[in-house]
């Protein structure tokens, strides 16, 4: 028996998310299907952490045993050929018998893309659209202020089941490039819609519905109805995971 | 009550084609739903044609009766509010009371697009991929049978209701650019799945699985058995539809 660890990266859009969910098609469910052929088992596949109906990842992780001699060399091809073109393994690669995708993972970026110009229907599943005016100036000062060891418990969705919010973001950039604005975030780990929150509350900073006041307000008191818009998903890419 | 033209485009890929079904995100199911908000009726739409499951547009039409007074110069600004991102309409025209959106058309320009080089989760649900050699002499004489007025019965899905199988094709072209192979179908009308198995049959032409002689014969003989692969549908694009 060894474990592995994958990379994937996948389109998000035909996808009911990450998660396994009965007659929905889902990442975990079509990577377990294409290792049931493989290995003629059920093998259950741990994610480095779920993501969104309509999210997108690059660099997504997740871990499994695999039962049966097949060499890992070999796996991400042999993978590719069964899984849909829009799941791509980009890495397969044997890790310690203990270790685990999500609880070892010390470091994630995501990236937020977010278009100011025309409706197109073929970028519309890859970017959100955001027609108002932005302050980049004070989308800056947002960013600083929500960088750091904070507790983001209002910064996440109140599905959540979680109990402990703190977490720290190690960095917010904003790049803007012609129509685009491109957010990345950094950081030890994230609540439920967390990425998303973020980002809406630093374009409602941007277009002046929210003040920087209210934003720092937020991280001390936990107050969901202070901060921003959630983001769609269909904006969002788990670029990286990071394990050192 | 005036009747309206729309061009219309839209990523295939989330939605269950054109056709309206029961309890699926269809192209037409959407329109419909916009503009019942629209105008508080149900109106019928018209398009050009079907599309699959997965298949794309660049420039699709589709007519309809308004039965509310609203500017037609405003109407697409208006649909794409209420549309999801993916579907955009890019004109809305008034035109004549009998005018049938496809009654009326004269010529549809399609196009496939085949990928060469490695799997990319993100491009996947835009083109196929083929990774035997292609000759591409032996295509181009391909698509020259394939040109002009023939009877196409063996070139569409056995599943289709109709009887009629002659079409007239203007021109099919093949570029290739790098790690890509788009092929332009131009004709006067098309059958159920004809771009795909015209596209499919040059493609197994140029792989060497079906020769030029079999191509030939198909056309005559009408025989299903002689053609080629049906692509799958997330390569094709109706590119254009046009009435005069």
């Amino acid at each position: 028996m060894k474990r592995v660890l994958l990379t994937i990266s996948y389109d998000g859009s035909r996808y009911s998310g990450w998660q396994k969910q009965a007659g929905r098609k889902t990442i975990q469910g079509e990577i377990e299907k294409a290792l049931k052929i493989v290995s003629g088992q059920d093998i259950e596949v741990f994610g480095s952490g779920r993501t969104d109906a309509g999210v997108h990842a690059l660099g997504a992780t997740a871990h499994f045993d695999l039962p049966v001699n097949i060499p890992i060399s070999r796996l991400a091809d042999v993978l590719n050929n069964l899984l849909p073109g829009d799941i791509c393994i980009k890495k397969a690669q044997q890790v310690a018998p203990d270790f685990h995708a999500r609880f070892a993972s010390k470091r994630k970026t995501y990236v937020y893309n977010v278009c100011t110009g025309k409706k197109d229907a073929f970028k519309s599943n890859y970017q959100a659209y955001i027609t108002d005016n932005l302050d980049y100036d004070k989308m800056q000062k947002a960013a600083s202020i929500l960088t750091g060891k904070h507790n983001f418990e209002g910064f996440c969705s109140s599905a959540t089941a979680v109990r402990d919010f703190e977490r720290e973001i190690f960095s917010i950039t904003i790049q803007k490039k012609a129509n685009n604005v491109v957010f990345t975030v950094v950081g030890n780990g994230f609540l439920y819609n967390m990425v998303r929150i973020i980002v809406g509350t630093i374009i409602d900073v941007g277009r002046g519905r929210i003040t920087l006041e209210a934003t720092k307000k937020a991280l001390k008191t936990g107050d969901r109805t202070l901060v921003g818009v959630t983001m769609p998903p269909n904006g969002l890419y788990l670029k990286k995971v990071e394990y050192i």
